[in-house]
C-alpha cells in the first residue's frame, strides 16, 4: 500500500482519517489491550460515511431520527470512540479515550450500549451488531408507516468484518432483511482477509458478494480507501429498495508493520512500530493530541446535522397532540395507562369463567387484548405462529408491501429473531416480542443473553416449556432452560400457572424498561387456579400464597406454571389425610428473590417441610428456595426431572417421570418421617 | 401432480416408494402427532439412493465402512423408520412402527441416535443434522488418509428442509464444507416451498443454489419425484470433488389433499384423505399392510450391500494387526493404555516444577503429551487458537492438500464447530475436541446440549472462563455459563485449578464414552495449588480436600479453578487467626455428586461453616454444596459474580466485584459471628 499516493490524493481526507488510526494506536498502546487493526483498516470508511452520508446531531445523539451507526465487528470499538470524540460527543471525552477498557471509563473493551448515549448497541459477540441492524431497519420502516416521513426517515449503517460474516446469525440476518427489503439497511464488509488464526483463506472461502445477492441483497464492491469510492457506494446504496452490502477491500492495521497480518488484528503496542505507523500516516502528533484544525474540521461533522435537527423538530411539532404523546409514550418504555385496567379487566373475566386451556393460549388471549391497546408491540414466531399463539387478528404481516403490519414472521430464524427483537427495542419507540418453542432458547441464547445486558425489554415467548410438549421428544422438551435463563443476570422468567398469572405476567413484562423476560408457557392445557380475583397483580411478587393450608400447616409445596394445579391436587390429597398444606405459587423467582425478607418469610416461614414442583431440573433456583429460604436440607424435597426427556403423550411422560400429585403428596409424607 | 403418469412412468420404483409413504400415514395416524408431509415428499428421493447407491448393509448397521445417512429435517422421522423397517433393520420393527412416538418405543418424535444402530445422529433441531454432516465427512477423509481407501471410503448423504437452511448453523456448516472440499459430502435440499406458518415465500426468498455456490459447493437442481434424474444426479454428485447440493424440486405431502400446503407439513390424520391419498398411490392395503413382495424388493436393497461388506472385512483383515487394534479402540472410545501413565508422568513433573501458568496454558502443555499418544483426537478453535490453546505441533492442519493434519481451524464458527466435533464422535473412530471462549458456550449450545443428549464424548474447550479475562468486558465474560453447562443432564463440567488438575480432567474426559465434557479454564496465570504429587486422579472424586485445617476445623472453603488458590490464601489468614480452614478444591460438582454419601460426607462433614468461592453466580450449583450436603443457611456463604462484568485489567475486577481471598476470609469471620 503506498500511503504517500493516498495522502497526496485526498490530503484533507487522509488526515481525518488518520486521527483515528493514531488515536486508536495510541489508546490501545496505553491499555496495552485491544484491537487496532480494524479501526486503521476502516477509519477511511468510517471517516466519509460521517462526513458525507451519516445524519446525526453529536449534540443530541438521542435525536430520533438520526441515522444508525452500529459497528458489528466491536473488537475494533476505538473506530467509534474516535469518531464520537472527534466529532464532539459530551460523553465519549479524551479523558475517556486515554482510559480505554479501564474499570469506569466509558470506552469499555468492546462498544456497550449503556456507557454512552451514542452507542447504539452492545457488539463484540460477533455478528449480534448485524443482526440487531435488522431490527433497527425493521423499527424505522415500521415507525416511518406510522409517523409519516417528515418525522421517522432515516438510515441503519453497518460495520461487519469476516467474524461478522462467518458466524450463522448473519445468515440469518441477510436473509430476513433480503426478505423484507428493508432498502435503508446499508452494511459495510470490512474485507481485509484476515482473521485471528492467519489468513482468512485457511477457514473460508465465501464468495460473499454472491452470497448477498442469494439473499436479494444490492452489492457494490469497492477499494475501502478510496474516499471518493466509498461516497460513492453509499449514495447508490441509498437509492436501492434493496438492502445493500459494500464490500470494502481494505488492509487491516494499515501503515503499520503488522499491516494485512493476523496479528494486526490485535494489540500494536510495540513503541517503534507504533512511531513508524505514525510517520507513514504524516502525524507528527504527541500521544492523543489532535491539533485542533483537524478536531474542529471533526467537530464540523458532528454540527453538520444540527440545522437538519431543528428543522425535524419542527415537523415533529406539527404532528398531532395525541401522536406526539404517542411517539414520545413508546420512545420512553412507558406502558399507556389503559394497560393496568385491561389487564385487570381480562383477569376479572378469567376468575369467573375460569377457563382450562394452556398457558399459551392463555398468552394469546391476554395478546389480543393487549395488542390493540400496547400499540408499540411488534410480535412474531420464527415459523410457529399457531404454536407460539404470538399473533392477533389486529396484527397484521409487516411485509414490503404493508410496513404497518406488526407481526413479523421471522422464519426458522431463532437467533436472528431475538437479535432483530433487541436492535427493535434499541431503536426505540418499539416493543418486542417473539415466540419459539423454549429448547430453542438454545439458538436464541446469544441475543438472549445480550438482552439482558444491553438492559432492553425484549419478550421471549417460549411456549411447550416442558415434557407436556409430549411426543416429540427430548430435542423438543426443555429440562434445563428455565435454569439457563434464570441463571443468566437481568432477566426476569415467569412460569404462570394459568391464565390469571399469565396476564399479570405479561402487564409486567410490558412494564420494564432495561430488563428482558421470558415467558415459559405450557402446551398443554391447565386449569385456572386463581379463580378468586384479586385486582393486585400477585406475580409481581414473585412467589405468594395460593392457598393456605386447612389443618395445621405442615408442608409448604411450591410450585410454577403446570405443575401449580398439581400440587393443589397434592395439598388435597394431604388434606385429606389431615396433613395441613400451603400453595406457592412461584411465576418469577427474580421478583420474588426482590421482596424484603418479612415478606419472604411470611410466604416461607421456618418450620413446615418444603417440596418444589417444576418438570424441569431442581438446577433452576430450586435450592435456594428449598434449602435457602430458611428451609433445611433434611426438610426439603423437589418432584421433577433430573435428565432428559422421552417422546409420548404429555400425560403418560408426567407419569413415567413421576410428577404428579400424588408423588408430591408421597415426598411430603416421606419427610414428615 | 398428475400420481397417475409418475405411477405409470416407473411402476416398481413407486410401489416402493408408496410403501415409505403408506408407512407415514397409518404411523402419524396411530400417534395422531407426527409430520407427515416431509416423507411424503421425499419418498421418491430416498427409495432412489437407498435402492441405487446408498452403501449399506441392513443386517450390519454398525459397519464402519457404510455410507451414511443423515436425516436433518428429523420431524420427518417417519421417512427414516420406513426406509429401516422396509430394508430390514432388526431393530426397527413393525411394531416399533405401530408404537411410532410411543413411551419406551425406539421410533421417537424424532430420529434419536440411541435408539437403534442404524440411526446415525440425533435430528429435529433445524440444522443440526446438516451441520454434524460436515463432522461426519471429515472424519471418513481423516480416517481415509490414516487407513487408506480400501477400509474407509465412503458417502455421507443429509436431507434437509428449508428450515434446516434457514437456521444460521446450515451457513457455519456449508462453509466449512466448502473451505474443505468435502466431497463425498452430498445433501439433498427438499425444496418444497413450505413451512409450518404458510409458504416459504412470507420468510425467505434466498436463492439456496446461489448461495451454495457462493459456499464453493456443486449444485444439481432435478425434480425430486423423478427417479431417473435422483439417480443421475446423485452419480454426478459423487464424482465431484467438491461437496453437492442436490436441489430437489418436491411436493409436500404428495398426493394428499394437504398437498402443497403448510397444513401437509403436520400430523395428516383425517381417515377419509388418508384413504383417498393411498388411492391415489394405488396402495390398497390396510394400515401397516405392506405386500410381501413390496417388502422382499425393499430388503433386497437392505441385503444389497452384504457382500460389499464381506469384501471390506477381508480387506480389513489384511491391515495390520497394529492398525486393526488402533482402529478398532478408537470405534470402541477406549483410550489408549499409556494414556494413564502419560498424564501421571506429567502430573509429577509438575509437582516437581510447580509451574504458575493460565490452566488454558496448561491445557496445552497437556495436549502436548496426549496428542502423541492418543492419536484419534481431532483439535480446533473457532478461530481463538493463539487464545485456546488448542493447536499442538504434531497435529497439523486438517485442508483438502493435507488430509492427515488433526486440527481445524473452524473460523468464526462457534455453533458449526461444535455440531462438526459431535458428528466426528458420532461417525466413529475420533475424539473431537474443540476450543472457543467460554462466553461463546452460548453460541455453540444447540450442539453442546445435543452431545449431552446423543451420549457423545465431544470435549469443548472454554478458555478465558471468568472475569479474569479482563479488559474485552462483560461482551466476553462468562458469569452464568458454568451453571449453563452444569444444568445440562449427562455433561461433566471441569474447572481446573491448577496444571495437575487440568491433566486429571483431560484424562477423565478422554476416558468418557458417552458424555461430553467441558473443560473452562483460565485466561490468567494461576499458581500450583497441588503440589504433593499424588499417583490417583483426584478429580476423578469430583471434590476432595486440597488442604486440612490446622488448628480446629471451623471453616470449609470450597472453590474451583482460578479462586482455588484464593482459598488457599484465605485459608492462610484465617489460620492465622487461628481458625482451622479446609479447603476443598471442586474441579467437577456432577463427579463428586455421583460419589457416595460416606465419601461426600468425608469432605463436606457438617459443623463448619462453609464459603464458596468461584467467580461465576451462585445458581451454578452452589446452593446444593453449601445448603445441602449437610449444610446450612445460616452457616453458608458465596463469594462470586452477582451480576455482568466489566471491561478492565483482570486484578482489578476481582477486587471491584469483591472476589478475594479478604473478602472470603471476612465471609467465614461474619458467618461464624
Amino acid at each position: 500500500m503506498d500511503l504517500t499516493e493516498l495522502r497526496n490524493a485526498n490530503p484533507e481526507h487522509w488526515t481525518k482519517a488518520a486521527a483515528i488510526r493514531a488515536l486508536t494506536l495510541d489508546a490501545v498502546a496505553a491499555a496495552n489491550s485491544g484491537h487496532s487493526g480494524m479501526p486503521m483498516g476502516m477509519a477511511d470508511v468510517a471517516t466519509v460515511l460521517f462526513e458525507k452520508h451519516l445524519k446525526f446531531d453529536a449534540a443530541h445523539p438521542n435525536w430520533p431520527d438520526r441515522d444508525r451507526f452500529i459497528l458489528s465487528a466491536g473488537h475494533g470499538s476505538m473506530l467509534l470512540y474516535s469518531l464520537l470524540y472527534l466529532t464532539g460527543d459530551a460523553q465519549i471525552t479524551l479523558d475517556q479515550i486515554r482510559n480505554f477498557r479501564q474499570l469506569g471509563a466509558r470506552t469499555a473493551g468492546h462498544p456497550e450500549n449503556f456507557m454512552a448515549d451514542a452507542i447504539e448497541t452492545t457488539t463484540g459477540p460477533l455478528g449480534q451488531g448485524l443482526a440487531n441492524s435488522v431490527g433497527f431497519a425493521i423499527a424505522e420502516e415500521a415507525q416511518r408507516a406510522r409517523y409519516g416521513r417528515k418525522v421517522v426517515d432515516h438510515h441503519t449503517y453497518v460495520i461487519a468484518g469476516d467474524g461478522c460474516l462467518m458466524e450463522g446469525v448473519s445468515q440469518e440476518a441477510i436473509t430476513l432483511a433480503g426478505r423484507l427489503e428493508l432498502g435503508k439497511l446499508i452494511v459495510f464488509w470490512d474485507n481485509n482477509d484476515i482473521t485471528i488464526d492467519g489468513p482468512l483463506d485457511i477457514a473460508d472461502r465465501t464468495d460473499q458478494p454472491m452470497r448477498f445477492k442469494s439473499a436479494g441483497w444490492q452489492v457494490i464492491e469497492i477499494d475501502g480507501h478510496d474516499p471518493q469510492a466509498i461516497e460513492a457506494a453509499i449514495a447508490k446504496a441509498k437509492s436501492s429498495k434493496k438492502p445493500s452490502m459494500i464490500a470494502c477491500k481494505t488492509h487491516i492495521a494499515l501503515g503499520h508493520a503488522a499491516q494485512d497480518t493476523s496479528k494486526g488484528h490485535g494489540a500494536l503496542t510495540d513503541a517503534d512500530q507504533l512511531r513508524a505507523a505514525k510517520d507513514a500516516y504524516g502525524w507528527a502528533h504527541g500521544p492523543f493530541e489532535v491539533p485542533s484544525e483537524v478536531k474542529s474540521a471533526w467537530e464540523a461533522i458532528g454540527s453538520r446535522g444540527a440545522s437538519e435537527r431543528r428543522a425535524w423538530e419542527e415537523r415533529f411539532a406539527q404532528l398531532s397532540e395525541r401522536k406526539q404523546t404517542e411517539f414520545n409514550r413508546a420512545h420512553a418504555l412507558e406502558p399507556p395507562k389503559k394497560l393496568a385496567a385491561t389487564i385487570r379487566a381480562l383477569k376479572k373475566q378469567t376468575a369467573e369463567t375460569q377457563p382450562k386451556l394452556a398457558t399459551r393460549a392463555a398468552s394469546e388471549k391476554v395478546l389480543e387484548v393487549i395488542n390493540p391497546v400496547v400499540t408499540e408491540t411488534i410480535g412474531g414466531s420464527a415459523d410457529l405462529t399457531g404454536s407460539n399463539n404470538t399473533k392477533t387478528p389486529d396484527l397484521g404481516v409487516f411485509l414490503p408491501e404493508n410496513r404497518k403490519g406488526r407481526y413479523i414472521h421471522y422464519g426458522i430464524r431463532e437467533h436472528g429473531m431475538a437479535a432483530a427483537m433487541n436492535g427493535m427495542a434499541l431503536h426505540g419507540g418499539i416493543r418486542p416480542y417473539g415466540g419459539t418453542f423454549m429448547a430453542f432458547t438454545d439458538y436464541a441464547r446469544p441475543a438472549m443473553r445480550l438482552a439482558a445486558l444491553m438492559k432492553v425489554p425484549s419478550v421471549f415467548v417460549m411456549t411447550h416449556d416442558s415434557i407436556g410438549l409430549g411426543e416429540d421428544g427430548p430435542t423438543h422438551q426443555p429440562v434445563e432452560h428455565l435454569a439457563i435463563s434464570r441463571a443468566t443476570p437481568n432477566t426476569y422468567v415467569f412460569r404462570p400457572a394459568d391464565m390469571v398469572e399469565t396476564a399479570e405476567a405479561w402487564e409486567l413484562a410490558l412494564s420494564f424498561r432495561a430488563s428482558p423476560s421470558v415467558l415459559a408457557l405450557t402446551r398443554q392445557g391447565v386449569p385456572t387456579v386463581r379463580g378468586d380475583h384479586k385486582t393486585k397483580n400477585l406475580t409481581a411478587q414473585g412467589g405468594y400464597v395460593l392457598a393456605e393450608a386447612e389443618a395445621k400447616r405442615r408442608a409448604i409445596l411450591i410450585a410454577t406454571g403446570s405443575e401449580v394445579s398439581l400440587a393443589m391436587e397434592a395439598k388435597a390429597l394431604l388434606e385429606a389425610e389431615g396433613i395441613g398444606t400451603r400453595v406457592v405459587s412461584m411465576p418469577c423467582m427474580e421478583l420474588f428473590a426482590e421482596q424484603d425478607e418479612t415478606y419472604r418469610r411470611r410466604v416461607l416461614p421456618a418450620g413446615p417441610v418444603r417440596v418444589g414442583i417444576e418438570a424441569a431440573v431442581r438446577d433452576g433456583g430450586w435450592d435456594r428456595l428449598l434449602l435457602g429460604e430458611r428451609g433445611r436440607e433434611a426438610k426439603a424435597g423437589f418432584v421433577g426431572m433430573t435428565g432428559f426427556g422421552a417422546s409420548a403423550p404429555a400425560g403418560e411422560l408426567f407419569e413415567h417421570f413421576g410428577i404428579t400429585a400424588q408423588a408430591a403428596a408421597e415426598r411430603v409424607r416421606d419427610l414428615l418421617g
